[in-house]
């Protein structure tokens, strides 16, 4: 007979876990046998007390078989998704799910919504009037066949211990653990029945890893994962310390992406998108440049097919915050550094993003920058622009800034790309 | 603006807690502001990360600070107290409240029931017809200068964080850590308004604290509690790797108490009856005999009045256990183990003992011992006498004592008083 304390003096007693423990253990928790609290000081032993990667392949293959496992085999194009570990600015899901699409694969792309300095997905998709984030599975299924393209919600029989857990360690201080981020990542994206997977593991300062050490593990950990289950997987370790792009919040981040899908946008976010598509692309055995689809259009029609079959209108005019206010820079030089995590908690503050899951987000608020690490900058020119639906979120955005960036004689932006990981 | 997560990340990131942390942590949860899973794993976090004595003070303080501390300075008696950290066979509560009241002292001795293989004083005098466990303030502080000795159960108005704090860490894993188990015994001693006190800390096989070490960091930080909060408290750490005393039970331990009462019982259990008994009259500077007070009957006579004080009859017949079975020796030699763990969780599965906080006890099931380590023992004496309401409970008992002594050549019983703690 097993019972909760015995599993947690287990791990508190740095032991590993058997199997059996935790097999029951999740099934047990996901039944509601194992209480939040018992959940909790597991996790948090957890945490400190590491787990062995045979552990991390049990804890996932149970999350797993808490809930059901899509089959995509109807699906005649090769599968390929992505996972990005979340960043300020990071709006690479919008323009490099089409675009893979247009080069011939199916990207089956189940999102979430963000939470705290970092955005999401679903929450940029629902600026776009009538797109609807909830499809059912014969939907998704029709759409992935149809265009290739699919972003919408995880449904509920996804995972579901994954989901009851999630919600636990973001209020017990226990989010921060390699071997939960890892088997709640990729029980998701092996459930969803992708058969090849790129990881975007951000690494900075706007990152969930502020350090390369603890990506690299994290990526190596969701790598292993993901092949010990027939999905081909490889990461790429990319700079989060300088907010991606130009545009941060909701609206803003789906206007930024159309500019990359009509041939232009920012450098950092083209050289990422192609990046990650061409990682994609040679998983799924496709010989072809994604280049050539974003400047040819093909991308952009890609777009425009996912984003009717859901309902969304690609020709409504996108929401804009009517509060605006420029922040300019004191001194003259070159613009050495700008912080993606304050500069994400400033957007966070405008309206951004959400403290709490239910919370509301604005459509229109965010950041526009305008001066990047390199950039020469003279005293008074604007450096970021700030928008929000009401001007009380002014001073919470400002105050977050207060040290955000430096200007010094000499600056470069950082190099974006980092690392591959793979098996 | 506190939150618990902040408090959670502090001491999971091993930094420590500050004043006004722990200040909020403790009332929060008290309040329910704070959630039983984000305590939990605070508390597994505390487990594994630790306290500095700082924290741990403030930590007894605030647990203090959530109920009320009783006065008992109308109580014109030096008070003292004793705590036991629980073992196998350890009824030195009862006869030693009595002794030291009649030896001029105030004993406020707030006590607990049983949970798991160690008994629990209430528990132990319910057994006696009539005796009730709760009192009001009143009846406790008039019954205190009267007779000098009560034994009742805690009133919910004292340290009301420990109590929900304890039932918590019983669910998740988090008994074992030094800061909790000193804070949370310490607050309800202090919150009682004694003047002296000293602890009974156990070590071995049958105690809390298995190794020595533990048990005397334990020691010394209940010690350096109870000095900082005006308590004079000093340790002494005992033997319990062998059973105290020839009954385990709760009514074979009202009876056992009954004879070293009337000038007899077990050697070990008069040996450390006295020496607590010499530890508390020091504190409470009374300068007796407590050895003539259990020859001339008067700790007698203070029993007597303290059971009738709360309705119990101290004539009345103790309660009898129908089903009797005898344990032999299966082989000549000297008794030279008798493990106190796995006496005492075979009296439990008697019936002496509970396995949830809301199950019955029995009242006459347990164990009498015929043969203690250091013994001559003959192939078929009895070692041991099992006692239960139902036969049906033997063979679990058999199945706990499987390996719980050893006969050789040579033995001795251990060492009952190891060492001394003070400020």
């Amino acid at each position: 007979m097993m019972n909760a304390v015995d599993v947690i003096r287990t791990k508190r007693d740095r032991q590993p876990l058997s199997d059996e423990q935790i097999d029951w253990v999740i099934d047990a928790y996901t039944r509601g046998v194992v209480a939040d609290e018992q959940m909790s000081a597991l996790a948090m032993a957890i945490l400190l007390n590491g787990m062995t990667p045979r552990e991390i392949a049990r804890w996932t293959a149970a999350m797993i078989a808490s809930g059901e496992r899509l089959d995509l085999s109807s699906v005649a194009r090769p599968t390929v998704d992505k996972h990005s570990t979340g960043g300020v600015g990071d709006k690479i899901t919008l323009p490099l799910t089409p675009l893979v699409a247009a080069c011939g694969a199916a990207v089956p792309q189940l999102s979430g919504r963000g939470l705290g300095h970092t955005g999401g997905t679903l929450d940029k998709l629902e600026t776009i009037p009538g797109w609807r984030a909830r499809i059912s599975n014969a939907e998704f299924l029709r759409q992935l066949g149809d265009t290739g393209a699919v972003i919408c919600a995880a449904g509920d029989e996804l995972a579901p211990a994954d989901r009851k857990l999630y919600a636990l360690r973001d209020v017990t201080g226990t989010v921060e653990a390699i071997p939960l981020i890892a088997s709640s990542i990729m029980s998701k994206k092996i459930a969803e029945g992708t058969s090849g997977l790129v990881l975007d593991v951000k690494v900075g300062s706007g990152a969930f890893m502020k350090d390369l050490d603890r990506a690299r593990e994290l990526a190596r950990t969701m790598v292993e994962l993901g092949t010990a289950h027939g999905v081909d997987t490889v990461a790429l370790l990319t700079d989060m310390s300088v907010p991606l792009g130009l545009k941060i919040g909701n609206a803003l981040e789906v206007e930024e992406s159309l500019e990359v899908l009509a041939g232009g946008g920012p450098a950092d976010v083209v050289e990422l998108t192609l990046a990650l598509a061409r990682e994609m692309l040679a998983l799924a055995k496709i010989d072809v440049d994604p280049e050539k689809a974003l400047r040819d259009g093909r991308a952009m029609d890609a777009w425009r097919a996912m984003i009717s079959a859901q309902g969304g209108d690609p020709d409504a005019p996108l929401a804009q915050a009517p509060v605006t206010e420029t922040v300019l820079a004191g001194e003259s030089g070159v613009l050495a550094t700008l912080d993606a995590y304050q500069v994400g908690v400033a957007a966070w503050r405008l309206g951004a993003g959400r403290a709490r899951k239910e919370d509301p987000v604005s459509a229109g608020a965010g950041i526009v920058i305008h001066r990047k690490p390199g950039d020469r900058v003279e005293a008074g020119d604007v450096l970021l622009e700030l928008r929000a639906d009401d001007e009380n979120r002014l001073a919470g955005a400002h105050e977050a800034l207060k040290n955000a960036w430096t200007i010094g004689t000499a600056g470069a932006a950082p190099s974006l790309i980092l690392e591959k990981i793979h098996a």
